[in-house]
């Protein structure tokens, strides 16, 4: 089953907490154990799944990668976005998550994680559940 | 379905646009909804998706990862190909992508890569949907 | 079938190599084909596959990670382990691997690592195979 999740992200960089949405995704399609793949169909944007009680963590992770992929460099590509394809790069563009008694699997501080990082946009996350 | 596709790259580092030879694969397996993992054996290789429309973000891609793992380095390993191990830690040597109507669903300006980073040489890439 | 695997860490940072503990896992499972999901539900830790036959691999990824993010820097989580959540964010921390014949389906030359970026601790890493 597939769905699709319509985001709206209001910053260039940020990192939105999708876990209850995804959650819900998976109550909808009834299925009770499998795997969720989480993907996101752009290419300046990312699938995290790391620490969502503390907000700092996302901030850390959002400023070590505009620390190691800086907006300004010797980059060619005439979008002048190549930081945000990169950052997408390294983040990677999905999760692929255990389904376990109808619920995501997931560790007590873990949380999924829309990354955006050429915001702000409307943006997709498609959750297939098999 | 397992399917085993045969690259060849032609430079020490270069991202091969693969999508097409992935849909085939996706096309010959008859699978019409499901999930397809990309994999690749080799541990200095990788798997991307990224904007293929044009080129230079691939370009940007490649130069950014050389400055962020320099070839010549602090390492040890015997074989002197430290940074093309690295950046495979980086980019991966996987990805899960959703199948519906018998097709990848990648978004307008997704493609698949397959990264090489210590070539040229003759590669694998390894593609099994369920 | 899910498998829940303990491990426990010795070092602040290591890679532990459990290929020998995943197989195992595929073989309980008696799935003779399809994927396996391996997972840590940890936000300091992850899991690659690299080469597991020189060591000094694993120690050029640790060290290479280490100065790309330091332990100390602008980071404002208030556990102080920032460095180990965004280490895990660029390893990732699930990897999805092929089965086929009842094995892992890996390169000669790849192996299935538990990643440690904030120990010595007890960790689990979990396997579904669908």
């Amino acid at each position: 089953m597939l769905q699709k999740l319509k985001l709206q992200t209001t910053a260039r960089t940020l990192m939105l907490d999708v876990t209850g949405q995804v959650q819900k995704a998976v109550e909808r399609s009834g299925i009770r154990s499998g795997l969720a793949c989480i993907f996101t169909p752009h290419t300046t944007a990312g699938v995290v799944i790391n620490e969502h009680d503390d907000p700092d963590v996302a901030r850390d992770i959002l400023s070590t990668l505009e620390k190691l992929v800086p907006r300004q460099g010797d980059y060619r590509h005439y979008e002048e976005n190549s930081d945000s394809h990169i950052k997408s790069t390294l983040a990677g563009c999905s999760q692929t998550v255990i389904i376990e008694d109808g619920r995501l699997l997931l560790g007590t501080w873990q949380g999924v994680f829309f990354c955006e990082f050429d915001g702000p946009r409307q943006r997709e996350l498609w959750i297939k559940i098999t």
